[in-house]
């Protein structure tokens, strides 16, 4: 088989073939061990980075002395591949170059860039804690960069954080936060026959689900980016047999809120629009401050020269914002195409990226 | 074992014991052909009866040359068995007895009043038509009533029919009709955190769920009874996961509408309540008028001094009426008894009701 699996990682290639080494390693949540083992030995040789792992989990730093200290960090793991695999170079009818197969975008091309620096750099401007991590594309208990913030907390002290998610060579700062409730009625069966011996506990949906098709999401600014929330129903069950009248209905919403808001907040909203329902609230995660009010990571922003966005989805830059460290999204490939079949990066983000980075972690 | 399940039934026996027998036979829908078996060789000594076996549905009749003739009708199977066979003879707190058990009300004591006037009665003043039939409690597809109507619509000539399912010994005529409909939603789907890109479409259900609880059912004489119509949500159902716009919502609603009105009436009612929506008919069954217009009909209300009432869910008296035969519901057992756990019959019930059967099958 000329496309068998590559079993080393050769950090002196440049990013994008070894973006593509990288797709080619696969690494589905959960099957991380024998990419994170050929991280570990690409690194053997870098004499000035200490690497610790954890699991899956690496991190390697340097320790200089310097004033200050830049966490960047990325996951190892893809969702599942969908005949997507091995990589391959395409390039579209108006001439763009890219790579193609699972996990180009998400986020196998800004490992590379990371790796590829990581190796490089022996005398950054900052000291620099690299994190490659596993399971993130599967239940946050399982995370590992949740799992590593338990294990060594102090591995997180930094002034600014880096998360190499896929942002179009854009900086998206902070997340919105996001909780989901369930919204349940209860009612008394009987047969549909004699309904008026029973009550509808379907029927008394209907003014919940009113509100929630009338209800205008804010925008809210927050430290200079303009957060768009969100109120939706995603799931809504009812009913017994087709002769019963139901006793029971969920109706489950999923808030997705501003980063200015805590999980406490968000839920009071929540409860006092459905004030007249039971409402439990089922899970919850804070969102995060873009941390664009940082001197680092103003520096950082205006020197890749790439426009501050907000990031609506919630990702791990809400681990350090909840540890005190300004933390922001910046890697190669669109968002939109992550997870997709037809997932493909840019090769010239993955390069714009890798030189943008370097510079900055370099300058005096 | 002293209670083993008989192998014949004495139909000389009195309509009580002849009832514990026929329970103590256990008959679950599907399971009906040892029953059935026991029916035929208990009429064989009938020489004045033509018996007719279609599966396991027997059907008897007398060839006498009666200016009219009175079809009367009971099934032979129950639901399953929950520990309550044997059948056996309890008295409650007030002195009433009971005979307890599994088909005792749904409708073994009916089917027991049956089968002894069958074979006793040599002479009745119009012929009669008996019929014992299977899988009543099951999908309509297998009732032996409707196969039986299929293969010999013959035998349902008649000028009144008597179904012998539980009514309290009252006169209860007709049905209500019944159809089942789905209201769907279409949508797009999206991220809950970018759900501006999305269309929600379980939101799109408010106004459908409003119309429900608001819905005020119609009460409507028919033949001189009063049926009382539902309209009901029986599910609701949608949702794709906790982070995404669903972009499909089905709502389930059942129409219990007056035997007045026709399937297509009643189609017509829903489609106009919900014009704005998708819906689709999946499926729907006629009532049947209570036929108490019919001489017969006032005659043998009058002959068992029992009351006429609405008959709320659906029953086979709907197949008699499908085919021009007035015909109602007349047997012991409340009805709310039927399928229960502690099903049971007032003893006293099933010999009013074979007296007055009696009475009436032999006047002048």
């Amino acid at each position: 088989m000329p496309d068998a699996s590559p079993t080393v990682l050769d950090l002196a290639s440049d990013s994008v073939a070894l973006t593509k080494a990288i797709c080619d390693f696969p690494s589905v949540s959960g099957d991380e061990t024998a990419l994170a083992d050929a991280i570990v030995a690409a690194l053997a040789g870098a004499s000035h980075l200490e690497v610790i792992r954890d699991g899956d989990t690496i991190v390697a730093r340097t320790n200089l002395g310097r004033a200050r200290r830049v966490v960047i960090a990325g996951h190892i793991d893809t969702v599942p591949i969908n005949k997507n695999l091995p990589s391959r170079f395409e390039t579209d009818a108006d001439g763009t170059e890219y790579l193609w197969g699972r996990g180009t975008v998400d986020m196998k091309a800004g490992v590379a860039v990371q790796l590829k620096l990581a190796a490089e750099l022996v005398e950054p401007a900052y000291d620099l804690t690299w994190m490659w991590y596993d399971h993130e594309e599967v239940s946050a208990d399982l995370n590992g960069l949740r799992r590593l913030a338990e294990h060594r907390p102090d591995l997180f002290a930094g002034d600014f954080a880096i998360l190499g998610e896929p942002s179009n060579g854009q900086v998206e700062g902070g997340c919105n936060g996001t909780l989901r409730a369930e919204i349940r009625t209860k009612g008394l069966r009987a047969h549909t026959a004699r309904s008026w011996m029973g009550e509808n506990a379907v029927h008394k949906l209907a003014p919940a689900l009113a509100r929630l098709a009338a209800y205008e999401a804010e925008t809210v600014e927050v430290d200079g980016l303009a957060y768009r929330e969100g109120l939706n129903a995603v799931a809504v069950a009812g009913g017994v047999a087709g002769n019963v009248v139901p006793d029971e209905a969920v109706l489950t919403v999923n808030y997705r809120f501003a980063p200015s808001k805590s999980v406490a907040e968000a839920s009071d909203i929540v409860r006092a629009l459905f004030a007249d329902y039971d409402v439990a609230i089922v899970d919850a995660a804070d969102g995060a401050r873009p941390g664009l009010d940082a001197a680092l990571a103003q520096e950082f922003v205006a020197a890749v020269g790439a426009e501050a966005r907000p990031k609506y989805g919630w990702t791990d830059v809400a681990r350090f914002s909840a540890l005190g460290v300004p933390a922001v999204n910046y890697g190669p490939g669109d968002p939109i195409k992550a997870h997709a079949d037809d997932e493909r990066v840019p090769v010239s983000q993955i390069l714009d990226v890798e030189r943008a980075l370097r510079a900055w972690l370099t300058a005096d």
